[in-house]
Parts: C-alpha cells; structure tokens; sequence
C-alpha cells in the first residue's frame, strides 16, 4: 500500500472563500505522482485550538502531511503555535533563520521590522526549511506516525520550496512507487468526443483515465500504476492519442515540462526558422499575448470589425467574408510586414453577435505562405471573453496544423 | 456568536488535485455573506468509511454543512451510502425523483440508462432538492447538532441548486446577520505600501481588514459585522480610499457586481462617449485583449520593437524613447485611427530586458487628446508574462486617470 498523504491549508481567506486553495490541488497532482496516496484535504482558519486540534487529527491518521500558510509574522499566523499546543513542543529562536530573514530585507535595502523576528521561532528539534524566495521559513517534524511539513502560503514561495526542500525529503523518508501520468492535450474538441472516440481502444482496469476541460485545452490523462510494462504503456498512449486524432497538440509525460498550444506551435516555428505577423478580429489581441515569449511573431494588429482591419492593411473594399477578399487581406498582411506566414483571424456576423452569449459566430482562419493561402473555418458559442480565446486558440491551432502538414 | 457552517467536498479527482476545488470557495463566499462563520473546508476520496467518519464528526461540530459531489450514478458516488453508514438510516426509493430523473433523459430523446435509478435511492427521512438542470437530485437532512445539505459537485448544478434550494432553507432554518463586505481595488500600489498609507486611520476592531494581491488588482477588504452604524462603514471605506490615493480604481460592496480595471474605464470612456486606438509593445496585444468588451476601443497593433511599431504607425525614424518620438507615433496613431484618443503603450530596454525575469524594465504610457500629449512612466520586473499584464493594467490605469482629471 502506498504512504497515505494529507494537505493542511491555513488561512481566515480561504475558509471564508476569498481564496481558492489550488496550492491544495497542485501539492496533491505531485504527491500522487511521487507515488503518495492522498486521502483528505482541510483547510482551517487562524483560530489556535482548530489548528492544534486538527494537527492531532492527522498524526494518527497520516504518514505525510503538507501543510501551507500561517508562517507570516503577523498576529495572525498561527501555525508554529499550533505546533506548539497539538503536540507539546517548547518553540526555539533559530539565529540561522532569523539571519536568512535580516539578510532578504537587507538585499532590498531595508532593516528587518521587528515584527519579523517572529519568523525565526522554530518549534524544538524541526528541521528548518531555508526560504531563498520570501521571508518565511518553512519546517518539518515528525509527531507520532506522520512527517509533516510547513510551507508558507504564497504560491510561488510553496512550489519552490516544495521541490527544491520538501521532495528530497520525502524521498529519503518514504519508500515511493511513482505512478507514470500521460497527458494528451487537445484544443477544439470536447471531453464527450473524446470519451466517444477513446471508447474503441481497451483501457486496462489498472489504469485510471481522466479528464480535464481547461480554458485553453481539454486534457486526457491516463495513470498507469508504477509496475505497469512499459512497452504496453507507450503503445496505449500512441492508440489513445491516434485516436482522438490531429485536434492532438501534445503530449506531456509526468516529470516533463507542460506543452501548451503556443509552446507547440513554438517548436514548430523554430524548427523552420520563419517569421509570422498576425491580424485579429474576434480574438482581439490574445493571440498575439500568447505568443510574447516568441520572437518569431513580429507584429500583430487587431480591429473591432473587418472592415477597419481592410483599413489597417489598406486593402479598398471589403465586401463581406469571401475567399477572394480573405486571401488578398492575409496576402496584403504578409507583404506588407514582411513576415513569411501572415495568419489572419475573422469572423462572420455582426459585433452583435459577438457579445451575445447565445449566439455563435463562425471563425475564419486565414493563412498565407509561400505556397498560397489556406482557410479554415470553427464555430463558437458563449459569452464573449470565451469566444475571444477560442478564436484566439483555433487560429493558432490552425496555424499548428499547417506547420505539421495536417491544413 | 453566528451559526458554525463547514463545506466537505467529496470526490478522488479533488484529492488527487485533477480538479481544483473551486465549490468551496464560491459556497463560503455566500456562507460567509449570509452571517454564517465558516470553519472548515474538507475534501475526501471516494472511500464509504472516510466519507461517514467525517459526516460523524461534522455532525458534532457544525451547525450547517453543504456537501458537494458524490451523487452521479456510478459505482464511486457513495454519498447516499455514506449518510446511511454515518447515521444509521435505512435508503428509499423516491418515486418524485425517480421520475425527474426519467424526465431529464426523456426531454434529450433518450430512455433512463438502469444506473442511474441509485439516484433516486435517498436516506429516509431526508428533504429532496430538486435538480432542474442536471440528473441527480440533492437532499437535506438534520444529524445531531448539523443541518447537512448534498448537493451534486458539478458547479453550475450546485450553485444553481444553492441559490434556489438551500439557500431559502438556510434563511428559515438559522438566524442570520450578514456582514457587509467592502473592497477598494487598486493597480500599481503593492499591499505592504497600502497597508502602511492605512496606518494613518484607525480602524475599529470589530472591522476585519484584509487583503488580496490577484493577478490584475491588490483588493483591501473592510468586513463590517452586521450591526455596525451605515454612516461610520461609508466614512471608513472613503477615508480608506482617501488614503490610499489615487491608485484607487473602483470600491465594490456585497451583492454588487464586481468591477474590473477594463469596467472602470469602460464607465468612464462611455461617460463621454470618446474612441480609443491603442499601440503595444511590452503588453503584446493583453490592452486590446481586456479591452474586448467595448465597442470604443476601435483598433490596436502591436509589434515587438518599437522600431517595427514605427514601421506600423508610419513614422519615419524612431530613435529610442524620448518625449518627442513618444509624441509624434502617438499622434500619428491618432490620425490614422480616427480615434478621439490614442494610448501608447512602449518600453525602454531591449528584448532581452523583457524575457529576464530578474531585469526591470521601465514602461512608457502616452497618450494624445484634443489637448495635446499627455506621458508616464512606471518600472516592473519579473517574468515575461508579468511584465506583459503589468505593461498593460498601467497603460490602462494612465488612461483611466487621464479621463478622471489625475493625469
């Protein structure tokens, strides 16, 4: 059986809801993937005997808990404290810590609040968690059967101390049988096409697939438990990912980097070396945000109408969305930027349409290159924020799908 | 002292963190308006004896419990058997929801699947929710010290629920005395800066203050119990806002919509009913972005050196940011668009300044009216994609300023 995992989360705002606790949910993905099984998640506000007590709680229950938040200097962070009350333990001034904490005000110019020094009061024999990313140190102790581990709250300071602190830990301390995740990322087709599609391969019982709608891709997840034969393992993910078919813009490995659709297309672009100015109606502006990391993009320019967009490419007449007009606007954008592929993103029907979440539009995708022009259409429904980012996604996965040979 | 209320969330893919927990967060928000003191958020797997422990230890602890997921029709939704298990009650078959269940699947053309008869199996005793935009029905019942209501983990079937089913049961089963929640909205201006401006007033104790840094805005949150006096929380909150300054977009109440940087403009652009044409270079399409709602915005281009946005703007020769560059694009792209307002958006550094997350870059804002030329600047540091929202919240928040007579 595999260690049994808690995460522990603190804080008034999360409780009360003003905060969603996705370090809760992020923690958990890379316990289950280390080869934890996560068994509960509670979040407490800063109130000492809630805190104590639920600490008990998890020392009999667990053999790992994560917990985050309440190692702020204010009155109310009361995690050390709760240590403290739950399992009798003296709290100690760490000079190295109160050090580590003088020396991150003093790289920023200024002298450490005295209000900090509480930061540096560690409970009697943890094992202090150096922060080289904020303020806080974390720690960790073993109380009974469980190891536990602090981390602050913020998101960034957590992740890293969890694995650059917190994972090695872990690793020496348990013994693990990680699970193998395969994620298949796609854009422009949903979860029930895909579950439909997915239905003519067998899945082995031992594996777990999942999914998940995010805003700017659906994810397919297979979990294949650690002794899983590799061999039969890479064999389904090819059949799964086949089957879904070329809406496939990715597959990440647990362990590697995450692939999203820009980064996709990055590798493409880089692989040919070509350049790319882009002109947005629906999308307005969010394909060029996508593509900021990338210099291959060189300039983008959007209009709320086609007929401004004609003005801004000074192409005369705009008699509607036709083939002959979409080729001489995506022609008149590559000229004139000099760019070597020229993607232009419209869309049939009136701004009226666009704000109104019932009706759909029709998007166009337009590309040209040295080889002519290629088109492509989709269709959208929703409020306008969800139209704008499908239009801005679609047209990038067209201009994917041109680069792999598939439009 | 207000009714103690918890939120259990049941579910492997919230345990395993595949999905983020968001039913918690949106259900304390309406708990804690409502006058409900929220103590504790849980989330659980689908394991029969996990799910009734934490049901018995709820029972005695809270005085209200919402409960979400674990009510589909397959073999892991456990809920039903869980209350049964924690409770001793015996299940019953519901004719009524049986036959909203046969209806849901009559009204799409199809014959109720055997499997999802379960749903209609509720613990005896228990109130039925109706579910009128999903299969499986909720219900209510009283354990011990504990009102608990279940309610499916799809979030627009529970919230809809919520609203229309729990919350008028929670309204006549508890006495309530909502709090009053005020949040001013800032950009530019970090919490630490904040917090010390607010040093310069006295704020009752009896009023919570609170703060928030999210992506786009810092919220400062006053929460005033129920019974504070009107007329002290409005001089609280506008001398709040007083002294915070005017990096101060917006002040939003309970129950009131939230508004946005992009919504404050909006308010203010369509007061006096101007045009705007935007250029972007750090911000790479996110002003144009955020701004898609609104038909003022007539065009934007961006380009990623302010050499090529020459090009674009049809400016001759562009050398480096100085006052009299900044000018002459500004009211070219004035010109050129239409536009009654031109906002630039430019950054001094090169392109390896933008993708160091350790170098800062200086942001240039100008921006051309009737009245001539009006410029700021602002610094930012981090990531790319930091950097790129920053470039554009302030370039907006210089906009918005102009158009309140601060800039």
């Amino acid at each position: 059986m595999p260690p049994k995992a808690e995460i522990f989360s603190q804080g008034e705002e999360i409780v009360t809801g003003q905060t969603i606790d996705d370090n809760a949910a992020w923690l958990s993905q890379r316990l289950v993937e280390m080869g934890f099984q996560v068994i509960r998640h509670t979040a407490v506000g800063d109130n000492l005997s809630d805190l104590a007590g639920l600490l008990q709680e998890i020392a009999v229950r667990a053999d790992c808990c994560i917990c985050t938040g309440g190692l702020g200097p204010t009155l109310d962070d009361l995690t050390a404290e709760a240590v403290v009350k739950a399992f009798r333990l003296p709290l100690q001034f760490d000079v190295e810590a109160c050090r580590q904490i003088e020396g991150y005000f003093a790289a920023r110019g200024r002298i450490m609040p005295e209000v900090n020094r509480k930061q540096a009061l560690l409970p009697q024999g943890a094992l202090r968690l150096d922060n080289d990313w904020g303020t806080a140190p974390g720690f960790a102790l073993q109380a009974q059967r469980c190891w536990f581990a602090f981390a602050p709250g913020v998101p960034y300071e957590m992740r890293q101390m969890f694995e650059e602190k917190i994972r090695p830990q872990l690793e020496q301390r348990f013994v693990l049988q990680p699970c193998l995740l395969a994620t298949i990322k796609t854009v422009g087709i949903g979860e029930s096409d895909i579950q439909q599609r997915l239905g003519q391969i067998t899945i082995p019982a031992a594996v777990r697939l999942g999914f998940r709608a995010r805003r700017d891709e659906v994810q397919t997840k297979l979990l294949f438990p650690h002794d899983f034969p590799t061999e039969e393992r890479l064999d389904l993910v090819a059949a799964a990912a086949e089957h879904i078919g070329d809406a496939v813009f990715a597959v990440d490995y647990s362990g590697s980097d995450s692939v999203d659709l820009a980064a996709a297309v990055d590798a493409l672009m880089s692989a040919t070396g070509q350049s790319l100015a882009v002109a947005e109606t629906a999308s307005q502006g969010l394909i060029a945000a996508k593509c900021a990391n990338y210099d291959w993009l060189l300039e983008s320019r959007c209009a709320n109408t086609a007929q401004r967009l004609c003005r801004l490419l000074g192409v005369d007449d705009f008699s509607g969305i036709e083939t002959e007009t979409e080729s001489s606007l995506a022609n008149a954008l590559r000229a004139g930027s000099g760019a070597d592929l020229a993607l232009l993103q419209l869309y049939a029907g009136d701004r009226g349409a666009l704000h109104d979440k019932d009706k759909s539009i029709i998007l166009h995708h337009v590309l040209a290159h040295d080889g002519g022009v290629s088109t492509g259409t989709a269709s959208t429904v929703g409020p306008l924020a969800r139209k704008q980012n499908q239009a801005a996604l679609l047209a990038l996965d067209f201009l994917r799908r041109y680069l792999q040979g598939l439009a």
